[in-house]
């Protein structure tokens, strides 16, 4: 066997909670996905550095070979570089806050990704994505991102519309969380037993068709077990790092059954399906920006001073991100062209037989060193049709708005979603989101 | 030139309260559309007698060389016959009520012809039109159905769906009142002084393009007319027939020109984009149809009793509806070949190039004898595509969920309006229309 290409990695949003975690998931798969060079980038020195500190001994103690580096320079960050992973913020976790506390108060659901808060976001996120993309481009034009920013949608159709010849790969977590979960549920080691057809837009689609690698359908197995339990799948795991709100997410899975009993729904179209539901539930003192940054972000950031401080990482609490390791296998896949089958948001040119051919949508494809080749998937039911046009529609005024700088596109986008009731309350919420991201989004006319 | 051929028109829906009016105006039009034969059918003799006994003096009055028949057996009505002027009201106004009070207990927009109003009176009515296209089928192959039963685009759906090959022209007479104010709005004497462009569906349009005959561009003027005064161009003509409501209507164009100033939009776009505003508005206790009976039944009717009990309609106040005048456009340019430019209800197939070819749709097209030729709209833009999309599900939904018997495709229909804000409410009120509609919908399971 010859020997593997080791690459340069590049972490864009260095910053990240989930940065150490992926760090470590990195150093267990140096096997199958060999490293030189890892480097850290972000534009909040502060919060990297948190990071880094941490990150520079875990990989001094399990890979000394590896050059690690972090940076705020962005040439430094891109130059030399073969995969670049990209989990950026803009805005952080206090703008989060506010993309799900300004629609509460209207009584619309507050959420990162999702209606308004998810749109506020996108319209943040899409300068700093195509800011980095364009890094990658001048300085390592042979490189790809792997872009599991969120709200991925929403970036996924800015890559799209303008920088469409970017070799960016758009992938979200998601599907492989539920997996994970769907595996449980019919006793299998992990997700990597099981083989699925989904369609959709990201945060937003259907499971088809599960079957474990003999062709054994598992589809009604897991159906049922949702219809009872919902995803959940251990009682235990809502306890730490105030998980708790997932526990009623994983739950609220038995009403997307109820409406749609022919195939599995992904947990976030519970935000569109009951959002009254949602509003009811929610605390607009607290929401999950409170949560993440009283409980992940404090308890990361915590072991990460502590291995600074300590000097080691051998006791750390930071662990491997087994769930993460979807990163690894799509960096493999491009490496190492194995085409592997994952899902990943790319244009639907027509794999979607009855859908809107320039979306960005959700499919299985198979990666090789060309990048994604999807599955063809064919019709779509009527009522997914209805809701995903409805969505993808959001998604494209959002990028149209973010680009020709209209208030009116992002008033339409706003009226369009499922979550907003009417054209005078989206305009109300526009106006307290555009107050409170004047330092991110451009000005709109 | 050679003499006209004289039609056979049978009016469906014969107890309608607009038959009287469309009497007149067939009268008024016999130079360009000569009838030999008229005939009234309804299932409901009672109010068709009172329609047919004024209808009879009318037409003895005014064309005695035309044979009038009113019936109630199929067979009788639909045998030699080459037009049908179909306007049935399944359930007639006393389900409409429930239509729009059942949605308003749940703080829905109850309407007609939209939302969960629009979708029960659609599942009362595919039946009834389907029983009428097979009589037309069975016993006057020939003919052509000029359909503009409500709600119109489930009824098109639905033709389209369970009766393909049907010869079934749906229309719609909401542009054609709306083309009269605008015509108004610029000093024109008429609806047929202007050229129009339109995409959308049936009370879900735009007017992309308004011109006068020689191709001068009055879109500007009509959007700045309609920015100040909304569809309003007389103050007095709220006052008759309880139709202060329409007053209101009018002035909410005022608002749909905000979220979309390209264009000029179809008033009844105000149920999806500013439901609120009408749930705030509307008395659950006294809807339009409450306002109709009071109205338009009481005055038509009365004057309908005056005519039979005088023996004379000379001094009657039934009016030719100037209006309906489309009605006869349409069956002139089917017996005439006449080419007429008109906005009907027909299959996409591709006129709007980025939209659902399987979508009924509302587009201009030229009537001749061989039926419709749909003009070329070309691409659409991203809201309108969005809102369409969304509602043309909608519509698909209740016509599969009538033809399926499913519980579950007419929750998702109503979950899927942009009217209803979730699947909770979507179900509450489907339970309360299920039980309101047990004599009219199939069983559902």
């Amino acid at each position: 066997m010859k020997e593997m290409k080791k690459s340069s990695v590049l972490i864009a949003g260095g910053g990240n909670t989930y940065t150490p975690a992926i760090i470590k998931m990195l150093m267990a798969n140096l096997d199958r996905f060999p490293i030189r060079k890892l480097k850290l980038y972000d534009i909040d020195k502060e919060r990297q550095d948190i990071v880094a500190n941490a990150a520079r001994i875990i990989v001094k103690e399990e890979a000394p070979e590896i050059e690690f580096l972090a940076t705020t320079d962005p040439e430094e960050a891109y130059t030399d570089v073969d995969i670049v992973m990209a989990h950026i913020r803009v805005g952080g976790l206090p703008m989060r806050r506010l993309d799900e506390k300004i629609p509460l108060k209207y009584g619309l659901v507050g959420q990162e990704t999702c209606g308004p808060g998810g749109i506020a976001y996108g319209m943040r996120s899409i300068g700093g994505m195509l800011d980095n993309i364009d890094y990658m481009t001048k300085y390592s034009p042979n490189a790809w991102m792997l872009n599991y920013s969120n709200p991925a949608s929403i970036v996924a159709e800015a890559c799209r519309v303008l920088r469409p010849t970017a070799r960016v790969i758009n992938i979200c977590d998601m599907p492989i969380g539920l997996e994970d979960r769907m595996s449980k549920m019919v006793g299998l080691k992990s997700r990597y037993e099981l083989v699925v057809r989904y369609f959709g837009l990201n945060h937003f689609g259907w499971y088809t068709s599960i079957t474990d690698k003999e062709g054994n359908d598992l589809l009604p197995a897991i159906k049922a077990y949702i219809a009872e339990h919902g995803y959940v799948v251990d009682e235990n795991e809502y306890t730490f790092d105030n998980r708790a709100s997932w526990k009623v997410t994983h739950l609220k899975a038995r009403d997307l059954q109820r409406i749609e009993p022919d195939f599995v729904t992904n947990t976030y179209l519970k935000y569109y399906l009951f959002p009254d539901d949602e509003v009811a539930h929610a605390n607009p003192e607290y929401t999950r920006a409170d949560e993440v940054i009283d409980g992940r972000e404090k308890s990361v950031f915590g072991a990460c001073r502590e291995i600074a401080a300590k000097g080691t990482a051998r006791d750390s609490l930071i662990r491997n991100d087994n769930h993460a390791t979807f990163i690894v296998d799509l960096a493999h896949a491009l490496i190492n062209n194995t085409k592997e089958r994952m899902l990943l948001i790319v244009e639907n040119k027509g794999a979607i037989e009855n859908f809107d051919s320039d979306a960005m949508v959700e499919i299985p494809c198979l990666v090789g060193s060309d990048g994604p080749e999807p599955l063809s998937i064919g019709k779509i039911p009527t009522f997914q049709k209805g809701l995903m046009e409805e969505q993808v529609a959001v998604e494209k005024l959002v990028v149209e708005a973010w680009a020709t700088h209209s208030y009116q596109k992002l008033w339409q986008a706003l009226t369009l979603s499922k979550t907003v009731p009417s054209a005078g309350v989206a305009k109300k919420v526009l106006d307290d989101l555009i107050e409170a991201n004047r330092e991110y989004w451009p000005e709109l006319r």
